[in-house]
């Protein structure tokens, strides 16, 4: 009978979208089980493809009315099982929303710095598209040239510029969205400014469990005239975090900050990112500062001093255009080649007060040899974002229970030197049993009141961001998931 | 029975708060009737003045059991009676929980860029605490000197500098609430990084109707290197108008850029706050470019290119920071020296997109010779946040209604031009009829969803933010009141 409802739903989604609009085939469904760690699978009932509003709407009508879970996805690059179809109950499956094909840029208005975007445009195609003009969109994962900006916002996520120019949520303007009962709203009021609540504030990182995006207005941001990017290298990764702190006390806010270590640097030089970092070194500080030509050069120089100071080895300043671009392609492209490395690759994400760095990290290297693990970190240094990476053979149960264990212990430790669980990838269905080690049960109750407000069956994108009470209960009964307190 | 259930509760308030802490003299609760616009007044109860968290629960909760209903209230420096004691019907009096007495700052951590504050601070004590290790705090509305933090939170409160650094809500990074039942919460996490919903930027602006903060932490901005100020000068509006755009558009993004019309001008060279604008001037623009030296300088000199070639009669930048300061007093120093033209002045607060100013403006002062009013304008020109300010006789019930009909014309012309009806001030219980206009009854009742999640009996500052449905279908009774779609 199960089975009938199913046939009947799929028959129904192909008449909104077309007969090439749905996917059902079991080898196809394989390719959306997972998002871009493979950590966590979930295969769905269903994948369909909108091109419309419209169309988006009368799928969610559809499948609330039958009671059928669902969720947004983007390009499947997140990093915390966002996109995953999770279904409302262990085993439950539930359709995808493929926002692939609503991937326009709809209006681009420069003389008041926004565009009007489809949410399954990939992040870099819109700077791309007003780079002649001298604007960009500001906001670039490391994956922003596969990632959507619909995902972005369902994520809040963030890249390494957002050190200077803030996450996703500060340049969303407006979002036209569909509520998980299909109906139809606008967010951020008619004009720039929002008053009332800001609910589009809330709904930027709610991670599809308010509705789905349709259309999203995004802020532009004027290129600057003129970026330096240096590539410091230090022997000691220790040294290398106290220069992150001696440049930003110093009052310089360069517009990215990033480290790489020397596990990192080896797998990059191994792989086509190849970008030169000297392969010996402890870490490497990626410092790029931009501005008006005149003021910039001067910062470049305290910079570096600041880095010699803290005894890097050297300071290089990348020469043209086709030597930054390099640089920035081996520190994007790091992900990528550490998956070279083993079959599976746990890439983590928590933050930390930038002080606490270096001996944060000094401890996450210990979690890292107790347990017997390849780990290695690249990051966002400057605003103490830090991605833990764990390089692991998924068909081998044994070393996936090590890797787990460690994950944990190190968000026990950024959560307790005054950090938080995410920086920017989001809570998702990986991370959702941590909420209770930095939110009280109190906070958490307000979360789901909140999400009852736009989601009150709970059938769009369940699982992700904020734990059911039920969940938080399971999750206390360890002593780990108390709450930390600083 | 009412009056004797009123003087036990203020013999409780007296009891948590001590013999001091209480008022209930009609003669003293005169002072608490409106905030810096007179146009609406409500006597409170009683006011009373916490000392400490613990105290503000206690209090809420006595008030909470009691059903009587209460607002928080900081300097009373509004501009939109957001901390007015408005009852939840029509005569019911309310008590006002006034934060004054909470005005210690609790913690400094440069190393990390933020403090800890009480949120009867005031506003600019913060700066002037942090100032000589080279930090600011950055949102400045014109009454910086006598507003509070906690007021500015509840109001999202922008100034001059939010162009540049953005409004409140961009420097607060987390909060301590009671809740509307006595309950306290923290929100913004254990860290720095906002996961989960974001219902710390859904309080900022939420104008005291989730709760009361009674501690702020806010993001310290390192103070600039240089600061140049630039006073130019116009003998047609429209021209200044087209400057401020032009500025923008070269992709110049002054730290402030505002606009003050010879009306204004007037009044302040005839105050204390004379600041030697030309008196004969259509309009002055104060362009205030903040940076690093080399960068900052040559950015004057375009500024000031522009300004000429939109036909200002001349460009002066401030020698000093004597004559720096002085520039800036006379524009902050703008609506008291605009009060003292008539008995009232009533401020007005709408956003406009910054390409559509010189149209606007020309509409604005067409309403205002229309209704034969005392109009002027003196704003934040770089982000299209005008404030027409119209001065009147608040006896006068005749001029009263003119000024009522020309506001809510101006309105309506601002959110026809695709802005909104509030850039700064907040709703408040001033604007909360307007806001038909700018939201749809699906968001309207999506944002009083979200408000019954934290006030569900409604007793926290009624009559403020978002209207109820009720009054809702009242506004939009009247075809002036419909949503205007652009």
């Amino acid at each position: 009978m199960l089975e009938l409802l199913e046939t009947k739903i799929i028959a129904a989604l192909r008449e909104i979208v077309g007969k090439d609009g749905v996917t059902c085939e079991e080898s196809e469904l394989m390719v959306y089980e997972c998002d871009a760690i493979a950590m966590h699978k979930r295969r769905p009932l269903a994948v369909v493809f909108p091109r419309n509003t419209d169309q988006v709407s009368r799928i969610v009508r559809l499948l609330h009315e039958n009671r059928i879970p669902f969720g947004p996805r983007g390009a499947g690059t997140g990093l915390s099982s966002g996109a995953l179809a999770m279904g409302c109950e262990e085993g439950q499956r539930s359709v995808i929303i493929e926002m692939a094909r609503m991937n326009k840029i709809l209006e681009i208005d420069y003389a008041n710095h926004r565009a009007i975007v489809q949410p399954g445009i990939i992040n870099v195609k819109l700077t791309q598209a007003v780079a002649a003009m001298g604007y960009h969109y500001a906001p670039d994962p490391s994956s922003q040239t596969a990632c959507t900006i619909g995902g972005n916002v369902a994520e809040n996520a963030g890249g390494p510029h957002c050190l200077k120019y803030g996450a996703t949520t500060n340049h969303i303007l407006g979002l036209e969205i569909v509520l998980p009962d299909g109906e139809v709203i606008n967010l951020g009021g008619n004009g720039a400014e929002a008053i009332g609540y800001d609910l589009l504030g809330a709904f930027v990182g709610s991670e599809g469990t308010f509705g789905i995006a349709t259309s999203v207005t995004v802020r532009l941001t004027r290129t600057p005239q003129t970026i330096v990017t240096l590539l410091a290298d230090f022997l000691d990764l220790t040294d290398a975090g106290r220069a992150v702190s001696a440049i930003i006390a110093e009052g310089i806010l360069p517009a990215a900050l990033e480290m790489i270590d020397k596990v990192t640097i080896n797998a990059v030089e191994d792989s086509v990112y190849a970008a030169g970092y000297p392969r010996d070194a402890a870490a490497c500080l990626i410092v790029e500062l931009d501005g008006l030509k005149a003021g910039i050069e001067a910062q470049a120089r305290r910079a570096t001093e600041i880095c010699r100071q803290n005894k890097a080895r050297s300071v290089h300043e990348a020469r043209d255009e086709a030597e930054r671009k390099k640089l920035w392609a081996g520190r994007k492209g790091a992900f990528g080649a550490l998956g070279r490395v083993s079959p599976d690759l746990f890439v983590q994400d928590a933050v930390v007060p930038r002080t606490k760095l270096p001996e944060v990290l000094a401890g996450i290297y210990a979690i890292g040899a107790n347990y017997k693990l390849r780990l290695s970190t690249v990051f966002h240094a400057g605003d103490g974002n830090l991605h833990p990476n764990i390089n692991f053979d998924g068909r081998d149960a044994e070393e996936v229970s090590r890797v787990m264990a460690a994950s944990k212990e190190i968000m026990m430790l950024c959560v307790k030197s005054g950090g938080s669980i995410s920086g920017e990838h989001g809570v998702g269905a990986d991370k959702i049993s941590y909420m209770p080690m930095i939110f009280d049960q109190a906070s958490l109750d307000k979360m789901l009141a909140v999400k009852d407000v736009f989601n009150p069956l709970g059938l769009c994108n369940p699982g992700k961001a904020v734990p059911a009470q039920r969940m938080c209960k399971e999750y206390r009964k360890g002593f780990d998931y108390q709450l930390i307190t600083n």
